[in-house]
């Protein structure tokens, strides 16, 4: 796969990109808020993971996976050190890594995102496909979020509201 | 926005946008199967759907959405005429449809992407931004699925095998 090919049959651009992960993350940051403080921690269902730990997940993906694509280092994926333990906390975190997003996001060439890069030293892929992953796995685990907020009788923000 | 800005920051291309989007048909035709007859029909948590009617929800956008979008129709959303009434029947009708968004997104010009489109009468949207909201949606939708499926202590398939 080239470059050419690329711009070629282009139909999504770098900036409409990034704008379509920061429309899900604000979405995202808006479940967060909706859950109670207790049951952000500890509520699931199945035997799954709380959604403060789907979000540690998400955080400990987002702005360290881009950082390692700019800066093309092959830092292994850990969750350590993000370790919020009250809302307040955990959105302030979110909050931040919008920033991180945007910063490291900037830093990519549009011509690398044909490219392949090995992230977290175990994912070899095309950096769009990075990307793309990147925002499955937020709208994913986000969509077993409002299963949670339906199941402790909470309504849950309108899935197209992403300002 | 015109097409020149798209074209020249471009990082995901058509032929990407639409692999992209059946790989995750792939794995929501996998999750369906997943379900046990019953369950896949009558089962849900928190008052939420039964997994049948997402995908039928699906089904009732994908094709019927893509069709109007080449075609530049103003049909209204409908659920109507899709109502199998068992798995197979439903897998059937999903790998019908995956035919009919290969041919109907193959009608729609790369330089259309960016045009605004009313679809269903009611979402004017630049046409990626549909597509893209046609993804997103089967992923969350689908990612509730996951939940039910935990619920049911059944082990969902992979999150990133879309082959």
């Amino acid at each position: 796969m080239t470059t050419a090919t690329i711009q070629q049959g282009s139909v999504i651009g770098k900036e409409q990109l990034l704008e379509h992960w920061q429309g899900h993350r604000t979405l995202t940051r808006r479940v967060i808020d909706a859950f109670p403080e207790k049951e952000l921690f500890e509520f699931s269902v199945g035997g799954m993971r709380p959604f403060s730990q789907l979000a540690i997940e998400l955080l400990s993906i987002g702005g360290p996976a881009l950082k390692a694509i700019a800066g093309r280092e092959a830092t292994p994926y850990t969750e350590e050190g993000i370790a919020p333990k009250t809302k307040q906390e955990l959105l302030a975190l979110w909050d931040a890594e919008t920033a991180t997003i945007n910063e490291y996001f900037g830093q990519i060439p549009e011509a690398d995102f044909s490219k392949t890069f090995n992230l977290f030293g175990q994912y070899e892929f095309p950096i769009y496909q990075n990307v793309l992953y990147f925002v499955d796995n937020e709208i994913h685990h986000r969509g077993q979020g409002y299963v949670y907020l339906r199941a402790l009788n909470i309504e849950p923000p309108f899935f197209w509201e992403r300002g």
